[in-house]
């Protein structure tokens, strides 16, 4: 079939060949002309050294080629009609996809003061990589991308979360050949066995071997042409070759590889829609080989330039200072004769222009590429319906997750026509305890299946690999492109996607501040499986440093929510779901919890973010002597067994009990948008009395967020401090001086005056902390007093 | 030739496959009695509810196919006399590797308490899982073993550090199929374009494909076989297909592919070794397919689970409760025929036993997996012949990573036999500024070289990769086995690898407590292009938070330097190259910065780990008035710069500059080996003077570190707020005001009284910072009187 296809497609006719060249060449000068020239943008005059900007920043190596798929998906938008959107994983190759949005007319819409003409195109210039500019990759600034060209590696698992559920919508996707070493990219090959021909859109990768990364050859683009084949093949892709450095011969091959690739992706979606056909399809893919930095200086300084790693980033360093080089960029620049590119008044001539698409086909205008304009809120009804029913606090238990499953299974259903709602994660969504969404959308799943497999769906909307990667990825494209979405994560290896986040929040907080781009869904993190039961695993899967890394992000974008039961999840969840151009993370317990507050509580208590919580503590109206203060389920729970304890053993003594569930409210008001002022917390916490601080993760994270407050000296926090191992619930608390015990003596220690008055107490808890010790070394589980506990008053 | 020598290879006699299924047998009872036994262990009554664990943990879905590899590895160990260590990729089968080390006796030579007899047997099953006892995961107290098996992805890319330099070892790599599918791993079959064959050992991956991952198949064992084969051959590798349910039939088909692949490795390294055959060869590997949990339950209440995601953990998960369960445990069990297998002693019989190697070629023995026994000293000359010349600080610059580029030349020159030290790095060693290590190496390369390529060598120990997470698995895989490193890496995209480094920190924890092992070298990060100097890139390669997320992990193992100028990098890097079972992370900028100490005074400064720089201030032995304080190369030039805006504008004051090398001196004594006491901290930073500190990360950090000091509520610290975009080296640190006028101001704002006082200078500064924006925002550069700024009194 390809065979044939591949004949059939019609040659380039010599006009159309024209066209698509002079628009390239367009490209390549503007791409060069950003990174080099600050006036005399179309060389009206010889070329100066006070044309040159004083530093000289950018990417060169990638952008001919970048240029060329801009040029050559234009030509195919506007044949076909095609609704696309390009994800550019070279993007520090910036000035090509600037250049190809400047040239489609889309650049100039968004940023009038940068208008298609000579003036426009001297600042295009002058802003590139300069102070108060544009940053030199391409980012949030860049109309018609929805991928920050900095970090490598995501650009594929970007392009399948915008094509899910996108039907009509191609998603190009240029794979640099370094990009290709990363482990993220390697692993979203497979991404194929999961979309869906009928549902969702194409994705059609295009791999860039031009040869070189920073310094060192590509690996891929040093396989034998077999062996790459095998590679791709291997990945599921039937790969269309494109090779050579002859400007004309490459457009027909790339225009022809274009036709045949699209053509066998629409008979692929026809059959699959249409016809029926249900068998996995081995989708085609483009391998462009081209060498590095293409058409720019062959030699500096005597030494190969085009075609290797001296290419990447600026090819003739020393334009001000050295006149030969002046010289050759000179004659680079006038090598694209730009005079019969542009008009005296700057504007692209009409054969440049012949080959862009018009309208939101434009790569530059696609609506894909600023999802907020598409987003709509998700069906979400009441929580009262899922809620469980708290007669009384810490007497009933249910596991959180499976309750926020019942709601995420709610949304998927109601979001069945809409089709615009996704929940990731690498292989844990039963394993975390929201298998009901199973009951509205089966597990996505083109590959084989057998008899005995449950929940697998050729069309299903629940997405599971063992990538979180791959994971995190899709689902940034899928919000990115106007939809919703929740990653399930085991709370310890979330940190596997530390740098992707810190990408996707950077993008958050850029996108922010462009008033062209509408604000997006949040990505939404739920952790579980967390540092306090890890029964089946131990110290390898004990991390709660997430919460950490995100906490240094910028403010205006991260959200830490640790709901302590149930129905302070649903309502978490609840705002998260709802919310716009967030990262929030939720970190809930998926084993038996105890039930604390009712829906009507948790929903006031979770808008407060942090409370009293007056029915556990002690103080009866007045000023405490202490404040236990909790966050997360597990130290909820020690805390209020200690206030038991205390109620029980130390009746006189007033305790108060906080709980907090948004993290931000530690922060100061100024540098969180959600901080407390110091009113509100000396309100909560006192300005003067000892609080000891349960908290979930690393102790120090709340003296990092608390430090600046009025009773900060007399804040005492107990956390996770790296003892974990393979042992029961309890130990893990005692092993980290989190229990119940331990939080008793604390305050016996810091209340003044109470270590000589409770001196018999603090001995009781030390006892039963010993008694702990040698109960589960010797029947290993939990003494029966732990197991049984229930809250009473 | 494949074909040739597989079918010459000499079948199983009876009595080979008669011992090797009965050692098999015998690891796959003592797998499930790990999982299972509390007592009992030899079956020699009926088992009863009280014979089995309260709590059922553990991971049975794996263990069989491990046990195999086990058993057949020390047939071939045997056969072939090999050098031999295995790394268990899926790792969380435990219970397996356990099994087996036990059974070739190093567990019990390791753990005498635990003895290869029946007591022993009872005390493997007891603690196995249980409070106080081992890990359910292989863990570094597993012998044998360099892998942890939680996190998945890493195990090939350890399998390659082992290999490398390693000429007589086979480095056997048992790859999980839900493993496969994680980006590190897929990365990281690419390895093998960097394996010497001449100076490395061999790497064997055996592909366990058992069909299911927690709760779904595994992607790679649904793809239809032929389009498995074209992955791997794609990948390089030449596989050999072992499939089968039926325990005879596997046994020889393993064997014999097995044999095959030893052989084929044998003539491919003989071949290179004495052939002087260069081409790059397609190494053999195994791809075994074998059903999930084989030989347990086959249903459980009537679902299948033997060859299903249901025999993940515990197939059987009520058998204290349930007698039908505890029924078919007991049938499952038995199915080994313990009695044929073990004495009436419990110890392993002859046939069991037969096949296991002696000495230190068992796996659980082997030298290479406890890589502190083979570790030697580095050979460090004299850091006097690298040192750059400091008559007056802070007039003279040079490129702090450049300098250090002349030490590990030298240090890869003198290993030039000993091959025992690697320089890693993702394509960034040159942009580095580490090039001069080219001089004593070439970078490791085995694919297509070209004529233009430079430095490319079969045999270079400098490997370049674009995969951090490739970086780091090599590398780890290496120190682990007893040899030298440095990684070097991007400040910002060391994140890529938090969640590694987090395994290996808990790793080398473990294993610093356990006696047996003895310490290894450390894992010395160097992180430059750091976030203060992105000139070509901006806000997406701006991230200091890799030293947060690392000084959360245990305090006995991690240091953090940053050291502020090219001395004072060479004796930080000494160090971290001497030192053992740390993970040392050093920030080191690699463009010109100002010399600051000679090399003698940057030794007695790094040894202090922070100090007073009296030069640099204004206090006359007096106390000061008010603290500057830096840690950091461009954070210290600011500081210096502003010290000396503050002599020439305020000559009255008293200032103090302090610089900060090793940051965990800044905290409590108690909490880190290297924290100072109150009173060194008092005694450098006052007990109540205002402390202004320019730190190079984010600025809380500090906070946390310090928050429990004296004089903490007047510290006031300045650094990286993720103000971060493409601009001048100024522009970014007065975006984040951590520039000398923000900083003057700061003093000005501080020191009691000044406000008044100098009022006019204050009005300077801002003058000058207001210059400064307006010109780089005309000029595109920073201001002369930055540009060109140095240092005097």
């Amino acid at each position: 079939m390809s065979k044939a296809e591949h004949q059939d497609a019609p040659e380039l006719s010599a006009d159309e060949l024209r066209e698509l060249d002079a628009h390239w060449r367009a490209a390549n000068y503007l791409a060069a002309g950003q990174i080099y020239l600050l006036s005399n943008p179309l060389l009206t005059e010889p070329l100066k050294p006070e044309h040159i900007k004083p530093r000289l920043l950018g990417h060169w190596g990638t952008s001919p080629g970048l240029n060329l798929v801009y040029t050559h998906l234009n030509r195919v938008i506007g044949t076909r009609g095609l609704d696309a959107l390009c994800v550019w994983g070279p993007g520090h190759g910036g000035p090509s996809v600037l250049a190809g949005s400047w040239l489609d007319g889309s650049y100039s819409e968004i940023y009038p003061d940068v208008p298609r003409d000579g003036e426009g195109m001297e600042r295009l210039f002058r802003q590139f990589s300069f102070p108060g500019g544009v940053p030199s990759h391409v980012a949030p600034e860049v109309p018609g991308s929805i991928h920050e060209g900095g970090e490598l590696g995501y650009s594929l698992a970007h392009a399948y979360g915008a094509a899910f559920d996108n039907p009509d919508l191609l998603v190009a996707c240029v794979i640099g050949d370094g990009e290709a070493e990363t482990g993220p990219l390697a692993a979203s090959w497979h991404s194929n066995k999961f979309l869906d021909p009928v549902h969702d859109g194409a994705v059609l990768p295009i791999l860039h071997l031009n040869g070189y990364k920073i310094a060192n050859p590509a690996v891929l683009s040093r396989l034998p042409a077999a062996e790459l084949d095998q590679l791709l093949r291997g990945y599921g892709h039937d790969p269309l070759h494109v090779t050579g450095d002859d400007p004309a011969a490459v457009h027909r091959a790339l225009a022809r590889a274009l036709d045949e690739a699209l053509d066998r992706i629409a008979l692929m979606q026809r059959s699959a829609r249409e016809g029926g056909v249900t068998e996995r399809v081995h989708w085609p893919m483009i391998v462009l080989r081209t060498p590095k930095g293409w058409t720019g200086p062959a030699e500096v300084d005597g030494l190969p330039v085009e075609g290797t790693w001296r290419a990447h980033q600026v090819p003739l360093a020393g334009v001000r200072e050295n006149p030969e080089h002046l010289r050759q960029l000179e004659a680079w620049l006038r090598s694209y004769r730009p005079e019969e590119l542009f008009g005296p008044d700057g504007r692209p001539v009409a054969e440049v222009l012949a080959c862009v698409p018009d309208g939101s086909r434009r790569l530059g205008a696609t609506v894909h590429a600023n999802g907020g304009l598409l987003v709509r809120d998700l069906p979400i009804g009441s929580l009262d319906s899922f809620a469980v029913p708290v007669d009384k606090p810490g007497t009933t238990m249910h596991e959180p997750t499976r309750v926020l499953g019942d709601l995420l299974r709610q949304v998927m259903q109601d979001t069945r026509t809409r089709r615009d709602f996704r929940v990731v994660g690498p292989d844990e969504t039963a394993s975390n305890r929201l298998q009901a969404l199973y009951d509205a959308s089966g597990k996505a799943w083109q590959a084989e299946t057998l008899p005995v497999d449950e929940h697998l769906d050729r069309h299903g909307r629940v997405l599971e690999i063992l990538s979180e990667h791959t994971c995190q990825g899709w689902l940034e494209g899928y919000l990115l492109t106007g939809r919703h979405g929740l990653f399930s994560c085991y709370e310890a290896f979330v940190h596997i996607v530390d740098s992707m986040v810190n990408q996707h929040i950077k993008w958050l907080r850029t996108a922010r501040r462009l008033p062209w781009r509408a604000p997006i869904a949040s990505l939404n993190y739920l952790l579980t499986s967390h540092v306090w039961r890890q029964d089946h695993n131990g110290f390898s899967h004990q991390d709660p440093g997430f919460v950490d890394h995100v906490l240094n992000k910028s403010p205006e974008v991260v959200r830490v929510y640790l709901p302590p039961d149930a129905n302070t999840l649903l309502s978490v969840a609840d705002h998260a779901l709802r919310s716009r151009d967030y990262v929030n993370v939720i970190v809930a317990g998926k084993q038996p919890c105890f039930d604390w507050l009712s829906m009507d509580a948790a929903r006031a208590h979770c808008a407060r973010g942090a409370g009293i919580w007056d029915w556990a503590g002690t103080e009866n109206g007045g000023e405490p002597d202490v404040v236990l203060a909790c966050a997360g389920d597990v130290p909820t729970q020690e805390v209020l067994a200690a206030a038991q304890l205390l109620r029980r053993h130390l009746p006189q003594l007033a305790v108060r009990v906080v709980n907090v569930v948004d993290m931000t409210r530690l922060m100061p008001r100024e540098e969180h948008p959600h901080g407390m002022t110091d009113f509100e917390y000396d309100g909560l916490f006192t300005a003067d009395k000892p609080v000891i601080f349960a908290y979930h993760g690393y102790p120090w994270l709340i003296h990092r967020l608390a430090y600046r407050r009025t009773g900060h000296k007399n804040l005492h926090v107990r956390g996770y401090k790296e003892s974990g191992t393979t042992t029961t619930p309890f130990d893990m608390v005692v092993r980290n001086d989190l229990d119940r015990f331990r939080l008793v003596m604390d305050v016996i220690d810091r209340v003044p005056g109470l270590a000589v008055r409770a001196a018999a107490v603090r001995q009781e808890m030390a006892d039963a902390r010993t008694r702990h010790h040698d109960w589960i070394r010797e029947h290993g589980t939990d003494l029966p007093e732990i197991a049984d506990w229930t809250w009473s008053t």
